[in-house]
């Protein structure tokens, strides 16, 4: 019988902290913070509008080799690894899954999709495609995907070989638990340890992003308001005054 | 004068059957029955929501050869070869075309599939690319493209070559007639002598996946309801009659 | 101090002739007229239904190199090159961007894309990405890029080079303040010596398009309707002596 | 009983021409005369030096489909379609193969490439891969590959579909009894009605070559000997005297 | 302390079968036993004429994460995980690496691969490139990689991450211990559940062939000799015969 | 009349001095220095054993625009760009050339090479090709390119733009007279600032590794020689003396 592991849950606070920043402000502060890159880059937001976080269930698929995957799955469902990281969602957890950049193998159906909805989870980002498409949209789940395809799982090239274990996703190297944000500029993974000063750093910036972002839309200069001169702080000072009163 | 073959249509019934598949099962199901991969990777679904299901006619593009493929094509636009295979559209039909993944050739713009719709026809699966697409998406036609370019069908590298010849497309060998069923998942190539076994096969099974998909959108056990277990049975009766009554 | 050379801005007829004709048109007579392609091809439509026409600013980059792109860009603005080439945006402007097809750096982000909406600038087209997608789409500019991506313009492998010099952009050669058409169909790059030709070319066709359009969704003949064969002249003839009453 | 077509071969002065020009001087000769591109880009010479010139035998290969390919093949040799083309072989025959750019099929085998060569053929030119290179390569033959594989023909995805059939190799068309000009540079394919024309426009030129290649190889200037300037005419003619006597 | 795990090594007598077979025989061997594709597909034969078998020590990359590989590996060389494969090496073993086909890394210099030979390794499999290879390539290593590169093993994108564990090479999952047959057609990965089945299978046949060769090399007939006709039987014997005597 | 500009050449002993390190050293010293990478990844060394260091002369190519380029460039072989850049060329002399990664343009044939051989040219960068290979290869160049091809410079999609101006090879930025390092492993661009740096920082290392190289061929334990050990240092100096003698 299959055992597979569960992961670690963050913070909540940690969670709520990096989906108020957003994908595109978490990716710019963990580079100035060492990571490089951290965009899992080839998944592309199938759900517009569509912004979450939440930790890492993680799925591995590997080329399929016939002597270590049988016919005989689909007479035992339980053999088939891929139903095995769903089991382990909780409400607020995405699954993230290494599909090789496959385009010819769905790795969840709606059926999949809807039990994932169904025990709270958010979304997913895969390395690849998904099925059924047409009902998987309107699940209110987040989708990341490569593609979408008719086909089943195991259809053509790949099996799943692995649950809640380190992956390579989009070029990045994701470990179960890392928190995942995700929004219409994609995905990224956030090293847990790394969550609180993320967090802190990118704080610390963007107070004035909504005056400035109003007088841009006016004509006014960019070099005065962005990144916020000097010379304009008394102008938004005043600005914050006015809004507040 | 250019003369080009028409294809044999397949009987109503197996157009209905498979087009109340869709491409997802229709896919799976060639797959148990032995035709390993019948996804037409390459070309997505441009309208979104659109599902439809017809025989294919075909057309072949060559790399252009200047001595084959002379400027006098537009003096007389009957020379045009991809207007033929729209000479032979009737209601009901699709058009694949194999446009060698080409994304600088727009192989039909706004007039040419005006044409095709106003005879009937209901998409087009091309691995390259269709102009006008601004018109041609309101045009009530299915559209499977792998892009869209403002270039015409012949302004660079390509040419047409056949009609109603055996055509590779996405991946796909598809030959003049077979049955594509095309939606948002993308499109399949159902061989016609198949077409019966697809339907029976698929239809045996999915009549309780309402029941289990409501179970699962409810937080219920995977396990228990997809696919359903010997458990869920009585459940499953018990919901079937209810519904019924 | 950085400073850049602006571009000569092209006669606003020439500009909005070319609009009325579109990418496709625009494209196809360039074609006749000696240009093989003029598509810049990669960067896709990301904001439905937008067409714009205007002269080119361009940016152009260049892989990132430590010893010319230092971290104190970051401590001055004003050395961050890509800010240089918005500060010669007027109203009317498009910005077309050699981004080398990189996929991990969003070459400006909402707060730059206001500011160039703000001065009047009408669209991007980049061989590559922005990032804060999210709000940029809904600023009212056209948006032609390869995708999108969290992460800002210099944080993987590119930096940014010139400002108004010639660049290559989705296979197509660009000079400053060549007049680009871009709609659903993609982007097109029109030397701004050839505008006057193109539009006199173009305009001499297409009168007869509208009444050929609608006789051929009414099931009409292709050989009959497009192009408008003889026969069917006086048939047009008496179409539009009608639609003018 | 599988039958297929034999090619016209050309005479065999237009081979010998032909082939003292080189993949080179014809390929630009025939770019001149207006075919564009004549280079079949991908396979690239496995056994360098080898030089020929002879008519295209054509195999096409398509996407590999169940239905239409069985596993009883291999109970009946002479069902495999591959084996076909090289039946037509006579002596200064090439074989010109579209397998797809497939990199997991070997077209063809030591043997086959032995029965090849012992009938008199020349070379192959794949748009994909052979196996048994290691003795394949000693055979004499000359050999246009993207690839080797230790994989056989119909193991993957591909399947023979055609014999001298018009194909698609490497981007360029070619037609059954085509003439095929390689060497290190690569293949060109020369339609046959073109082969005079060709090889009168190439000699026309190039007479004065060696005398230039010398004076350059000495650090002479390429404005005065390439092309042959008329002051460096005299020079030349009297180099060419003194080479006579 | 960083303690990898060594591999179970197989039988030399499998070793020695697989090896007298060669890459060809092995994989389409293994096709006809059931595993589709067996050959690892990228790397190239550098070393021409080299050809081995055995076990398989893997290693693994993953993308860089900065937050889990420091600068201080170098100041330590014992945390470099890419030595520590080489710790396990053993006469007449592989070392076989997903290094993600990356070609801006390094993954074994001149040095660590000197040892590798000095400790009986036959050869390295590499997704990806080694450097110093002018002096590499003279080692009397089989060296199979997708190309060459200056730079080291973490200069760029990825980092070592894993040793002896399941990884993919070239589209094909190898698990540790797996035996490698490969020579100049490619490297091939043999399950060692199944290297006795394929060593009995593959030698069933092939017994006629040099046979066979002789005669095609000589013109005769493909279906006569290839596969050996019942009609040359005859001939083969007495062939075989004088052979012997 | 053409007038472009020539560049600096660097001082005799740094371009000794990093011929001496070869390509290796150089890149993976440069990283260390903060130059990530240097590697001009894609042209590969088609002349093996050849290696050379001196300064780039450069050329850029960009996609051609028939408005800017013209066929009477044959009439006049002085508008031909890509002689230009070879009018420049001094003993010691590279040529590096943006060629856009095209397969089909063959950037310098044998008579052109011939005279930058005669010029005492020492090798060429091109990311992308040569033509008249058979010939090209014995003129005792280096060569570097990603492939041959029988067509000339600008028979297809690309044309000659700018020489020793800034371009992009391989994914690296090159600069007029930065010195290029190339052999088996590929070619590395050295800013001249620099090079002094990079030869001091690399010639610090390196003294024991012939040591080293000879034990570890011996079977010698990795941790105790590379990088050479305190407990090996007694060892090496020894070793070290009796050479002496």
């Amino acid at each position: 019988m299959i055992q597979t592991q569960d992961i670690k849950r963050p913070a909540a606070n940690l969670v709520a902290g990096l989906k108020a920043l957003g994908a595109a402000t978490t990716s710019s502060t963990l580079s100035k913070l060492g990571i490089g890159n951290s965009h899992i880059c080839g998944p592309v937001a199938r759900v517009p509008g569509k912004a979450i976080a939440g930790p890492a269930l993680t799925l591995q698929f590997m080329p399929k080799r016939e002597d270590l995957y049988g016919a005989d799955e689909y007479a035992d469902p339980e053999k088939q690894l891929h139903r095995h990281v769903l089991y382990h969602a909780q409400a607020g957890d995405d699954v993230v899954v290494d599909a090789r950049g496959d385009m010819k193998s769905g790795i969840f159906g709606e059926m999949m999709l809807t039990y994932f909805k169904g025990r709270g989870g958010l979304g997913v980002v895969i390395d690849g495609c998904i099925r059924d498409f047409a009902n998987a949209r309107d699940l209110g789940l987040g989708i990341w995907v490569n593609g979408v395809t008719p086909n089943y799982h195991v259809q053509t090239d790949v099996m799943p070989f692995g649950v809640n274990v380190p992956i390579a996703c989009g070029g990045v190297l994701v470990m179960p638990g890392d928190i995942i944000v995700a929004d219409d500029d994609g995905a990224v993974a956030v090293p847990v340890a790394m969550a609180t000063r993320v967090i802190e750093h990118a704080n610390k910036h963007h107070d004035w992003e909504d005056f400035s972002r109003e007088r841009l839309s006016e004509g006014g200069d960019l070099r005065r308001y962005y990144p916020l001169s000097d010379a304009a702080r008394p102008e938004y000072e005043e600005w914050k005054a006015r809004r507040r009163s």
